[in-house]
C-alpha cells in the first residue's frame, strides 16, 4: 500500500476518535471537559478503552492520568513518555490536547502491531488537567508525574466550593499515593508531546508539522496610570495629565518594541480599563496588563527592564505617576537538542520543509522539563485558532505529522544505544 | 464703607446662602438634587422665598423654573434675564448652578433697595433642569423660556419609570401651560449667566473673574476598531491585527491634533473598552469615544473631518476596520458682542487683568442665544474641580464678581437708550 495512504488512513482513524471525544461534554452545545467533571470521567473512560484496544497495559493514576504502556523486556530500561493532554477549556475546539494524546494511542499501536523489540519502556499519558479551567492552577497531571505536585493547592476549592482533594479522590486515588505516580528522575529517558500549534505561522507558511525548539518565558505585570479627571470641554489641552493618553503612548512603545525584536520575543497589552469613564471626562485612572514572552531568559529579562523603564518615562513626561506590579513569571523550557534534532531529521526525511517554532503557550512539558529532556511537535491548525470551536485541522496534516512521528520513534528504537552516547 | 468690603460682605452673604441650598440633599452623605425630586422641589422652595424676601414678584413657572421679577414702569419694556440652574449632578459640588442663582439674587435684591429707576424689566430665573441627570437631556428650563422645548420629550421616562409629563405635572404646571413660559423673542433684551469656570485657566492664570465669548460647540462620536483577536503567546507581533494598538495610535494622534490646535479645541477619547479582554488575548474588538469641541465652526468641522480621515487611515494601515459613529453635536453658540464687551469694560474699571475664555461646557445661555443676546461671566473656581464635592470658590473671588456684576448692570440701566443704537 502507498505509504502516504497508509498515513491517511490512520489520520482519519485519528479524527474519528478524536471526533468521538468531543461528543462528551459537560454542555451539550460546545465542547467542555474540565478537570474531574461527568464527561471529563466518561472522556477518560473512553480513552482507557481505547488504549486497552491497542494493547497497552492501562492504568489511571492518583491525579486521574490514564496512561498506558508497552514495556521492554530489558532489565532496568528507561521509560519514554508521549502524552498531551485531554481536558479541554469552556467552548473548547477538538484538537487542542486530545490530538497528542490520539496520536500517540495511533503510534503506539502500531509499534505493537510491528511486534519491535523495545529497548525502553514506551509510556503514553493523557493528562487530566493541563488548561487549569477549574482550580485556575496548570500542569496539575503533568507536574505530578515530574513529581513536583504542589500538595499545597489541595485545599483550593472550586467554584462550587469543592476542594481539589475531594475531586483527586472521586477521579483518581488517594492523596498520599500522589507521589508513587512520579517517573523518577533516573528513569526518564525522554518526552515528546504532538501538539496543534494554536498560533498562525505553519498556516501562514503553508507547513504542516514543524519542531518546537523552546517554550517562551511569560512575565505579567499589571500598571497603573495616575492622571487628573477633568471636563472634556473646559480643560485645555496643555493643562492636562490625561491617563489613557499616557497609557496609548505606552502600549505603542511595547508595540514598537515587540515588533523590533520579533525573532524571539511577543509583547502584548490585552486588557485595559478606564476608570470611571465618560466620554466627556479626561481619564484620570487607568490599568492595563501587558504579557511578555521569549524563550531566551536573557531576552525576555531585559525586554521586562525596558519596557518598564519606558512606562516610568514616560509617566514622568506626562506627570501620570504610574505603578508597575509583576504578578506573574514562568522561565523558558528549552527543548532538548538531542530530540529536537532527531524531529528535525524526521521532518526532513518526510519531505517537508523545516520550521523552528517557539512555543508561546504553556506546554506539560514545562514540567517535565525539570526532569527529562523534551520535545514537540507542532502542528498546522486553521488560521491559528484555538480555544474556539472553530478550531481545526486537516486531515492530510495529521497524516504528515503521523509519518514524522513515526520515523522518529523508529529512529529513537534503532539507534538507543548511540542516542546519548555521554550517558553510557 | 470700603467699596472692597461691602463686596465681601455682600458674598460672605452669598456663600451662606449656597451653603443652605447645599445642605438640601436627596443623598444626605453628598450634595444631589437632580430635577423634580423631593430635595430639589425643597430647594426650589427656598430660593422662592429667598426672592420674596428680596422683593421681587415670584412664581414658579410650567417646567418648575423659579422666577422673579423687577419690573420696569415704562411701557413695552423689554426684558432682561440673569439666570443660571438649581439641579445638580449626583455627588455634586455646591456652587455649579447656584453661584449664580444665589448671586444674581444679590444684584436684584441691591438694586431694588436702591430705589434706582428701571429702563427694562429684570427677571431672575432659577432654571429647573441643566444637567439632564434625571431624564438624560439637557436645557430642560431654559428651553422653556427660550421657547424650544420638544414636547416629544414629554415621554421619556427616568429610570424608576416615571414619565418627564408626570414630573412637570407635579413640580410646575400643566403641560399645556409650557409655551406660555417663554419670552418672546420680540421681549428679550439680553441674558446674563453668572457660573464656575469648572475648567483650570482662571485658576493657573490667578484671575478671579473672565468673560465668556462663546459656548463651544461639540461633536460626539462611537468609535468601533475591528482587529483579530488571538492568543498573545503564539501570534507573532508582524501577523497581528491588535485593535488596541490601533485605538492607541488614534488615542495619540487626538492628542497631538488637540495640541496643535489648542487655541480653540479641545479634543478627547475618554471611554475606551477593550471587548472580551484577557491578558493573554490580543485585542480583537474596541470600541471607544471621541469628544471634539470648539467655539469655532469651521475649526470643529475641519477638526472632525481631520480626525475621522486619521482614524480610518490608522485602521486602513492596520488591518483594522472602522466604524465612525456620530452620536451627537451642538453648534457654536456665539456670546453677544455688545453685551461681552460691556462685561469686559466692567471688569476693566474694577481692576481686573481681562481673559476672554471659550466655554468647553454647555450652559442654559445655549438655548437662550437662538432668542436673545446673550453673555457670560465665568467666576474662578479652585483648581478648576467641579461635578465633585470639592468644587470650591473663594469668598473674595465672589466679592470681586458682584463687583463687575453690579457695573455691568448698572451702565446697562444707565446706557439703556445709546446700549442698541440699531434698534431705535
Amino acid at each position: 500500500m502507498n505509504v502516504m495512504i497508509d498515513y491517511l488512513l490512520r489520520a482519519e482513524n485519528v479524527l474519528n476518535k478524536i471526533n468521538e471525544l468531543a461528543s462528551i461534554s459537560d454542555d451539550p452545545a460546545c465542547v467542555t471537559r474540565t478537570f474531574g467533571t461527568v464527561a471529563f470521567q466518561q472522556g477518560s473512560a473512553l480513552i482507557q478503552r481505547w488504549m486497552q484496544t491497542a494493547g497497552l497495559q492501562t492504568r489511571v493514576d492518583a491525579i486521574g492520568n490514564v496512561r498506558g504502556r508497552l514495556t521492554s523486556s530489558i532489565a532496568g530500561a528507561k521509560t519514554f513518555v508521549i502524552a498531551s493532554h485531554m481536558d479541554t477549556v469552556v467552548n473548547a475546539g477538538k484538537f487542542d490536547g486530545p490530538l497528542g494524546v490520539i496520536m500517540g494511542l495511533d503510534l503506539l499501536e502500531q509499534l505493537r502491531q510491528s511486534g519491535k523489540a523495545l529497548p525502553f519502556h514506551l509510556e503514553l499519558i493523557a493528562f487530566s488537567d493541563e488548561e487549569g479551567v477549574r482550580f485556575h492552577t496548570t500542569y496539575l497531571g503533568s507536574k505530578v508525574v515530574a513529581g513536583s505536585f504542589d500538595t499545597s493547592l489541595l485545599a483550593k476549592k472550586d467554584e462550587s466550593g469543592t476542594a481539589l482533594s475531594e475531586v483527586i479522590q472521586a477521579i483518581g486515588g488517594g492523596i498520599d499515593q500522589l507521589p508513587a505516580d512520579a517517573i523518577a528522575p533516573d528513569d526518564w529517558l525522554g518526552y515528546v508531546e504532538i501538539h496543534i500549534e494554536q498560533g498562525p505561522v505553519l498556516y501562514e507558511r503553508n507547513v504542516p508539522v514543524a519542531v518546537v525548539t523552546a517554550i517562551a518565558g511569560q512575565k505579567r505585570v499589571e500598571i497603573k496610570f495616575r492622571g487628573m479627571a477633568g471636563h472634556a470641554g473646559t480643560v485645555p489641552m496643555d493643562m492636562r495629565q490625561d491617563a489613557l493618553c499616557a497609557a496609548a503612548e505606552f502600549i505603542l512603545e511595547v508595540e514598537r518594541f515587540g515588533n523590533a525584536t520579533k525573532q524571539n520575543l511577543v509583547a502584548t497589552v490585552g486588557k485595559l480599563n478606564v476608570v470611571n469613564a465618560a466620554s466627556n471626562v479626561i481619564p484620570g485612572d487607568v490599568h492595563c496588563s501587558l504579557d511578555v514572552r521569549s524563550n531566551d531568559e536573557t531576552v525576555l529579562a531585559s525586554a521586562y527592564q525596558t519596557l518598564q523603564l519606558t512606562c516610568y518615562a514616560i509617566g514622568e513626561k506626562r506627570g501620570v505617576p504610574v505603578t508597575w506590579n509583576l504578578i506573574q513569571e514562568t522561565d523558558p523550557a528549552a527543548c532538548d537538542i538531542l530530540l529536537t534534532e532527531l524531529l528535525a531529521k524526521s521532518i526532513n526525511e518526510s519531505g517537508y520543509e523545516l520550521i523552528d517554532l517557539v512555543s508561546g503557550a504553556g506546554h506539560d512539558g514545562v514540567p517535565i522539563s525539570q526532569v527529562a529532556p523534551v520535545c514537540m511537535l507542532f502542528v498546522r491548525c486553521f488560521k491559528g485558532i484555538s480555544h474556539n470551536p472553530l478550531e481545526d485541522v486537516e486531515v492530510s496534516d495529521m497524516a504528515a505529522t503521523l509519518q514524522v512521528a513515526d520515523r522518529f520513534i523508529n529512529h529513537l528504537i534503532d539507534n538507543f544505544l548511540s542516542f546519548r552516547p555521554q550517558e553510557d
